[in-house]
């Protein structure tokens, strides 16, 4: 039995290690576009920015290791076209431009997202990037030591973490966000914090403000928006991904508005033998019970393990996504969990919010610092639908607490009630997290009282 | 309505302040035996090393901020005796010698739980020390800036983090332990990794090893073991607590063996309108569903808060403890949270374990450390019993987020679906809790092959 897999970064590679040690016998082809399998992308910035100097270590396991271990990978070969009806798809090499086909019993996809370029006038001038692949880190590095000042379009996850590499590399950073905030997918309260918190870091926060284009001869020299034109040596753009499924065009399988694969549980696409996973499909969250799009490396991690279990037989239902993220953002931590209040509002969800702030630990053992917390909950029934999180410290795996308690549909009184740890340098014998718990409860007993008519102030 | 509570500190204050802020009319006395309220007793090996140099951090609220809240909080006060026929206690004022009793309509004994010192010969001179309130720490300061060689009797909580707490000192230490592993609340191969980690901070650590007495004229200068005889200049025991709950003896309470009074799961003892919290009373374990002894802040706190609204009028059943704790020992950090090995061998638990070792985060970003995390979970179900994680960073809010998972009931297999999230500086895609409940659920399913006679291999 042969089973195709495209693309051989998180989801394809975790597939084909879970298929090959699932059934050492069968046949597992990978077919990877780019030079390089199995890269951290996350740790991009901090390999451009020079804290971490060795580019050897962002490889979490070696070609030549999948080799070893039985997969028939192959770097630089593209996958052209798939034909379902045969069973087949039809492969380019990239090194030799030879074209053949390669048929297959399983197909998985798994060639995950491309940054967007929007088609800005302008934007093929040189120094101007997006940020995917080592070799996009190794040119964007070497033209950052050239430049001086820098442009960095897009306030998510990617622009912020840049914003940080770049300031680290002693540039002059501008941050243009075409959204009144950044980091929109938490809510504003939270992106007001890292705005402020931000101030070190950039020269200039433009939001609300529109790349139109940029000029400059060969290089990239000036950045053009709704409100204004900036001289600049090198852009970054980040505004977001793009699932790689336009190969895929003429197999009629159902998407996302977006291009994202529509997969169900068990990561079967609408075509038989056809599986995808990562950030070309979708997946299923948690409380929206809907099929959304949350390209995020653990989720194409999860789906390419699980999916591999079920194609080897057995049957590894992917138990939903609450689009849990975490982010260091100089010396900001932040983390969410589950739904935001825009999104409870998106939603329709009839939902309470408290916003509190307490300390990471106790105060008779230096180094305490503020942790902002706020939690959405069911205005119905007091279970937590998400988290959102600020701080210097203790902030991320605070974060997994919580998304543990959403998994497992806890209230906002039983999350005060849990038998969290207590020591000086960590916690305080009520954790952070109680306290936002209990306050959410007396809100949530308040709220009740109110609805019943019952409530007397 | 009157409610008398007995000890000022964690549960006692936690159930005062909550009672007068849910009904503000009642009246509240708490007759406290020490001159201190509500301090951070786990903050004191901190004060003593002067990493923590300002007593006034330990202090959580003053009195004043009590008795201004309409607490009527008095302190030297000693409780000698409860009358519960005719519901009303005999007190002494430690000041003036005066004698009085009060009549109550609801009681608490929140009295907490004394440092045992046993009878050993010579246990009265001077130098030798228990840690309890922070008269105690201010007389170890002070005696320790004189010494040069200490010996701590007990490799507990306490014993460990005045290992740590001497040695900033620069002082000697000695440990002794009277069983053949330090930390016996942790499985062998944790208190194993501490004693080798303990290596910089003691000049000996002797296991197995019992005190027979001390020597020394007027103040200790020698201690003696069943083993041999060491020169100190000071000793400090920690050899763990003794609820307080002598002077309620002929009044008839239900207790545990060791003397804490047995609760009901609304707090209240057997006598009617007589309540217990604290270190001076049971707490039911969430596993085992038995009454149990955890002298912990947090479980004091919870306890002390519930019981108040109970006496209210509300009903809020205190949900169970799992043990969890946390400790910092120099570098090393500790967690454990639900059963140990050991407990689920005592208790008959049909068990399964596993020990993974495992990064903190991610390669490419720096200061990784590594993490090891042991989970015993259910041979027939897979549920989560127990954790317990060693390492130099992210182990004590990962215990946390374990003690989360075991109260939600969570299987390995759910744990290992769990989405946490991920950034370069503070865990992996598959997050180390990830990894250990993977490699639990694989040896799980093996297992169950085994048991019901499937397995081939």
């Amino acid at each position: 039995m042969r089973t195709v897999i495209i693309g051989g970064v998180a989801a394809g590679m975790s597939a084909a290690s879970k298929l090959k040690r699932l059934n050492p016998n069968c046949e597992v082809v990978v077919f990877e576009r780019g030079k390089e399998t199995s890269y951290g992308a996350c740790g991009l910035p901090y390999y451009i920015s020079g804290v971490n100097k060795d580019e050897n270590l962002l490889r979490i396991r070696t070609a030549d290791a999948f080799i070893a271990s039985g997969i028939d990978l192959r770097l630089c070969h593209e996958v052209l076209a798939v034909d379902s009806a045969h069973k087949s798809v039809q492969v380019k090499n990239l090194t030799t431009g030879e074209e053949s086909f390669c048929s297959y019993d399983q197909l998985v996809i798994a060639t995950g997202a491309d940054s967007i370029l929007p088609p800005w006038p302008g934007s093929t001038l040189n120094n101007i990037f997006t940020l995917k692949s080592i070799e996009d880190a190794n040119c964007i590095r070497a033209a950052a030591q050239q430049a001086q000042r820098i442009a960095v379009i897009g306030g998510g996850y990617i622009g912020l973490e840049m914003v940080e590499a770049f300031h680290k590399m002693g540039k002059e950073v501008l941050l243009f966000e075409k959204d009144s905030h950044v980091l929109t997918s938490f809510d504003v309260e939270f992106s007001e914090l890292v705005e402020a918190g931000l101030a070190p870091y950039v020269a200039a926060l433009h939001t609300n403000e529109s790349v139109v284009g940029f000029e400059g001869k060969d290089t990239v020299q000036r950045i053009v928006t709704n409100k204004g034109i900036y001289e600049v040596d090198l852009v970054l753009v980040a505004v977001g991904v793009r699932p790689n499924t336009g190969f895929l065009q003429g197999c009629n399988l159902a998407t996302l508005d977006n291009g994202a694969l529509l997969i169900d549980e068990m990561m079967r696409t609408s075509i038989p033998n056809i599986w995808a996973a990562g950030d070309c499909a979708s997946v299923r969250h948690k409380l929206l019970q809907k099929d959304v799009y949350i390209p995020l490396a653990t989720n194409a991690n999860k789906q390419g393990r699980y999916l591999a279990e079920n194609i080897a037989g057995q049957h590894h239902a992917y138990l939903t996504a609450l689009g849990t993220a975490m982010i260091k953002i100089g010396e900001m931590e932040l983390g969410r969990t589950g739904l935001s209040e825009k999104e409870a509002i998106v939603n329709n969800v009839a939902y309470l919010t408290t916003i509190i702030q307490n300390t990471d630990h106790a105060p008779y053992y230096p180094g305490g610092e503020d942790i902002t917390i706020k939690l959405v909950f069911s205005a119905e029934s007091g279970v937590v639908l998400g988290a959102q999180l600020f701080g210097r410290q203790g902030v991320a795996l605070r974060t997994d607490v919580m998304a543990a308690c959403i998994s497992a549909g806890m209230t906002v009184k039983q999350v005060g009630e849990l038998d969290f740890g207590y020591a000086p340098p960590y916690a305080m014998p009520w954790d952070a997290l109680h306290v936002a718990a209990n306050v959410s409860e007396s809100l949530f007993v308040k709220n009740s009282k109110k609805r019943s008519g019952s409530l007397d102030i």
